[in-house]
């Protein structure tokens, strides 16, 4: 999503002459590429796939509407084994219209979890319970914090479902650390991912995500928590930001890997 | 601020025909109106102020930009004695420019309150900790959450420093509740502030706090939470929202009192 406007094979091209190795996938430009397509096509080109985003969207009270989304769920398991990632990011989704229940909605996404989870392992796929930042509450995710995300997670086996510790939406808590620690201890740490905090936000807050050094978090000391927690699994840089979009796709791509190098790991 | 379009006289005779019998006052339309006048016209009109917003920005490094912030929170502590009110409420202060270090700013905060306490004590005047949603830990206030502003409350005399209890700011946070009954039993909930959350946010997500009833807070479960805690204090409503500032200022403390009966005590 960090270079949305790249076509699939633009995309991959750009990865193997940066020499970067893994991808992180969205459904809907694998989607509108061929599944079966974008499967080969990162394939041949020897990349790996980190994580298919996203599923989840599990809170809704309506029958019909649940059902919809637990079948699209599995879909998206299917579509996770087939391009070879062993995990897929979920957004839990926020509260039904006219409600203010944040805890019900919580409690029905462990319900859905308790149903997809198994068909999950069954495909070879780890679910990663994404918490969101508390300015999604409503809209997109009624789970906030890390520590929420563990409460969930902890009640299915680890290979089954686990958490996304994205720095975006956990650079702010200061319990954030040692649930890193805990989400670590027990095997949870599904992905890694960065994005830096940059202010003024955009309206409706979605694509406002900064480029890796732009902003006021400190990727070193998040790396060293996951680091610390026992993780050695890829880091994703997953930037939703209406001025990278607007750039040309391959030089954002190298910005990127440069930031990541300059910020993250020299 | 809630009808910050109306004039200091007109929002006292408004306040005087709705019989409203308490008024929260902000610095600057204080400042405009002249502030022994301000104290003459409210005290004429029988009105208590509840609260003075805001001192605090608290976090400079820049000794000579530190002095300065604590100078102005003497001023606003002098303020609040004149009008009245014994209360004032603190916004800390987000992250220097450049500065990554939320540990650090938080750590100054509690510095300047060991300079700010006692004098706010000998004023009659107690400071009351806001924490501020997470979306303003980078650029308004490194408090985030009623835990980090007890944890800093708390190595202060709970009549020198106490917190802001705001559904705003902490509607997301599971934690807010044990945490409010934790501040009560100290004694240190000096008020408690309403808003809704209402979305999409607006660009820069400063005034879209939502009319009492329009979003996805339970006012009664907040009002419950307070009052389990042995808060006996007034309510204050404090909308930032360039829509009710659009409006007839009249009508807008008209129906947010409506509102104020219907979703918070009927």
């Amino acid at each position: 999503m960090t270079v949305k406007q790249l076509s699939m094979p633009d995309l991959v091209d750009a990865c193997v002459q940066l020499d970067i190795g893994h991808v992180g996938l969205w459904r809907e430009p694998v989607r509108a590429y061929g599944l079966e397509a974008t499967a080969k096509l990162v394939r041949d080109a020897g990349l790996t796939v980190t994580t298919l985003c996203r599923g989840g969207f599990l809170t809704a009270i309506d029958p019909a509407e649940r059902a919809g989304a637990l079948a699209d769920n599995r879909r998206a398991i299917d579509e996770a084994a087939t391009l070879g990632t062993d995990t897929l990011v979920l957004v839990s989704g926020g509260l039904p219209p006219g409600s203010k229940d944040l805890r019900g909605a919580r409690e029905r996404i462990a319900d859905a979890l308790a149903e997809l989870g198994p068909y999950a392992e069954r495909h070879g796929v780890r679910l990663a319970i994404e918490p969101l930042h508390p300015m999604y509450a409503a809209d997109r995710c009624v789970v906030s914090t890390l520590t929420q995300a563990l409460d969930l997670a902890e009640r299915f086996p680890a290979h089954q479902v686990g958490v996304t510790v994205d720095t975006y939406h956990l650079w702010w808590d200061d319990q954030a650390p040692p649930q890193i620690a805990r989400a670590g201890a027990a095997g949870r740490i599904h992905i890694f991912q960065l994005a830096d905090w940059t202010t003024p936000l955009p309206e409706g807050v979605l694509d406002g995500r900064g480029q890796i050094g732009d902003g006021s978090i400190d990727m070193r000391e998040w790396k060293g928590y996951v680091e610390a927690a026992g993780y050695t699994g890829p880091i994703e840089v997953e930037l939703f930001n209406e001025g990278l979009w607007a750039r040309d796709g391959r030089e954002v791509l190298a910005e990127t890997a440069r930031r990541f190098v300059r910020h993250v790991i020299a």
